[in-house]
């Protein structure tokens, strides 16, 4: 199946005819204009909602922002001021929050390793709307309530697991509540009940796979079709790599919990870009340097309003991610436009020398090497004055460690792809399969031991 | 308030009023009479799913029933076969499946450390009743809508996690799905989100309170109330022990993950016994060696057939618990049977010299010690031929280890407590608080190292 898609033309799937299926078909297909009209009228109750929090007052007040009503049309909500995620972390704990405390019935909080966490509340009826927008994008993604569903994300307290979840249940699959990690008893449990659809972090569908022949499994052991990826960002070539190794689709899913969790955007049968829920967000693209809008599909800083969660609004949030919009509407008939896969965040963005590298520049090059393996790793540190990048990969399974000549050769491949892309020149450091750290969460792929004042 | 409680005379407390409340006061009260016909209804239900199922058309067939009309009585449920563990993985995966699969939206599963993991399926409405069970639980305990629960348990596929959240989030509690573990994190959100409620097993509650100071709390920045304590049997002098370091009401929970999980028996306001909802399961207590009904009042195993489940029945499952009904009805008014804290599992009764020794005995007599700490292990081994007990505990943060002879005489009054109580002379063994190991999940308290054919 994999082989077969991922080729476009005009937004066409060449190899195969689909019959795209909705969850929410008069809402997923509402024509602009409606939905449109449909967001303004619900960011008026969003920024009447955010007036009841003692942040939002203040920071509308500032730019005479009074009531919902002030929102004239779209465009009025460029007088708002941008949320940072510094804003949410000195509002914690009640200043974004608009209803009673004894209305939120759910809390979910980032791991806050620096600083106080981000905390994000729900009410009841929060988490009704989070969970039929899952449902859509899982439903979009052609699954029905015969699938067998493999969640093998974390459960708590981080939104991916518990966000998923609830969708899952709303469509009516089996949901396995596997969580990650022990890829024995992951193989096990794929087997033994057919599962049809997993979700994970594309790093562990990686290391999952590499494991397959060593836990005893072959792929015609699993009825595998399918698996969502998200929670870290990750390149074209390695969704292709994902859905070449196990024969499935792959899926891209977005989604932050400031957000609510997963269930932002996500990609349709077409597979081509995630669309982005208009009636539950209101999404803009901006210079992270002049905040200026770009122009329509240029890359920039996604910032995003949320339109469906009345416990805590949140307005003009500054995501970080960059991305851009498909300029064309999607074959599937959404008017729900697309965004593309993030191809970094602002912060994450790493100058080397003067240059600016994003690591899923990087990411992009070595997967689209067939001999590199499934791992690598970043690491920038201080050679004198200078910074120097490393990138160390794995080599793939067929790849002799013991005959230098062709290794060298690989490596030179590598050192010079990367040159020609980044316009750095990197060191390059091959290592045999499962030699480099792996992790089960979102992988840490970046090391940085530069002094931070540099 | 826990050094108020815990006092009963004649089923009353003696020094507080409560105003007991209930989830579902009809059924929670419903006369024995009707409860009674309203169990032969479901049974009926039941028997007709189960023989829907290859397993118990099989076993059915063999002992002449052939259709849920064939339970003319209450009494009629002993001409069926008992279920056991091993049936379970014997009929896994479909064995004992009475729908479609289909129409399974969710499985849980115990670990499988030793052999076929044991799962549990259930539909959409099994889910809801599950839930609704846990809420009259969590709401027979005082729990409102106003309180703010922090769920302590592992999430995923272990039943005490989602089981208890599923609940709680029913009665509309604020539910932080903290997990375990990580006790800086957990004290920190206790704090910022003033607690009033947390799930956790009996030993993970000692931990965290012992790291209390560590991480820099005291109890009066916090807010909690109340804990749910279970996954693992624990005495009743470790639950006075917990409620008087916290200063909080610690109530009993028991479930297993083949009946669900959490939500089969909880204790109520009242604090004595735990209320076992006997509109959904149908509870007897045997004698493990004749499987005869035991007196009313005594003690066995307990024998369980759930009616609140249609994807998976199971009739008369051996629990392999050990506990008894209290024969008097309690205070609060509801008519559904108590049954004791379980005092131990028939397979984890350990012969030691010949003679029968439950953990929980040893447990009871050492957490009765004020000097002793909050952590225990119980280790048995071969002196030659003979069985060795050696109890290890920990000291309370006042005792000096420096000073052998007050040391000398705690230990001799340990030990002699024990001997009295077990018949076994067992070496006592003191250890400096945190020197044991510790576990955040189900505390591993025996160890075992003699040879398994002895």
């Amino acid at each position: 199946m994999a082989k077969l898609v991922g080729v476009t033309i005009e937004g066409m799937n060449m190899n195969r005819m689909v019959q795209y299926q909705y969850w929410d078909k008069e809402t997923e297909t509402l024509p602009r204009e409606e939905l449109e009209k449909f967001q303004l009228k619900l960011l008026r109750e969003s920024v009447n909602r955010a007036l009841r929090t003692p942040f939002y007052k203040k920071r509308l007040f500032q730019v005479g922002i009074t009531s919902g009503d002030d929102m004239k049309s779209l465009q009025d909500l460029q007088k708002i001021p941008f949320t940072t995620k510094q804003d949410l972390r000195d509002a914690f704990p009640d200043g974004m929050l608009a209803v009673d405390r004894r209305e939120i019935v759910r809390l979910h909080a980032s791991s806050g390793t620096t600083g106080t966490p981000t905390t994000i509340y729900f009410t009841k009826k929060d988490l009704e709307r989070w969970a039929s927008y899952v449902a859509r994008c899982i439903y979009g993604t052609g699954c029905t309530r015969d699938d067998v569903f493999q969640n093998m994300i974390t459960y708590g307290l981080f939104t991916g697991g518990l966000g998923i979840h609830y969708g899952a249940e709303m469509v009516g699959m089996l949901v396995i509540p596997s969580g990650p990690g022990n890829t024995g008893r992951q193989f096990k449990m794929m087997k033994d009940h057919r599962t049809t659809v997993v979700h994970a972090t594309p790093s562990f569908l990686l290391h999952l796979h590499s494991k397959l022949e060593e836990e005893g499994y072959t792929l015609s052991d699993l009825a595998l079709r399918k698996a969502f990826a998200g929670a870290e960002p990750y390149s074209e070539d390695t969704r292709r790599r994902i859905e070449e190794l196990w024969n499935i689709d792959v899926y891209n899913s977005y989604g932050l919990s400031e957000m609510n969790g997963p269930g932002v955007a996500f990609e349709c049968q077409h597979k081509d870009g995630m669309h982005l829920w208009e009636d539950g967000y209101i999404a803009e693209i901006i210079n992270p340097d002049t905040f200026e809008p770009v122009a329509n599909g240029e890359t920039g800083e996604l910032v995003l309003t949320i339109l469906c969660r009345e416990a805590m609004p949140i307005l003009r949030y500054r995501t970080r991610d960059l991305t851009s919009f498909y300029t064309e509407p999607c074959p599937c008939g959404r008017t729900h436009r697309r965004i593309r896969r993030i191809t970094g965040r602002t912060d994450d963005m790493l100058i080397i020398n003067g240059v600016n590298v994003f690591p899923s520049q990087i990411e992009e090059v070595i997967m689209g090497i067939k001999e590199v393996g499934n791992n690598y790793l970043i690491q920038v540190d201080k050679d004198g004055a200078l910074d120097r990048l490393t990138v160390k990969t794995e080599v793939g399974p067929n790849i002799f460690m013991d005959d230098a000549r062709p290794l060298n050769a690989l490596k030179e491949r590598i050192r010079h792809a990367l040159q020609t892309t980044i316009s750095i020149n990197p060191k390059v450091e091959l290592h045999e399969p499962g030699a480099l750290p792996v992790s089960e969460g979102k992988a840490k792929r970046v090391i940085d031991t530069r002094p931070k004042d540099v």
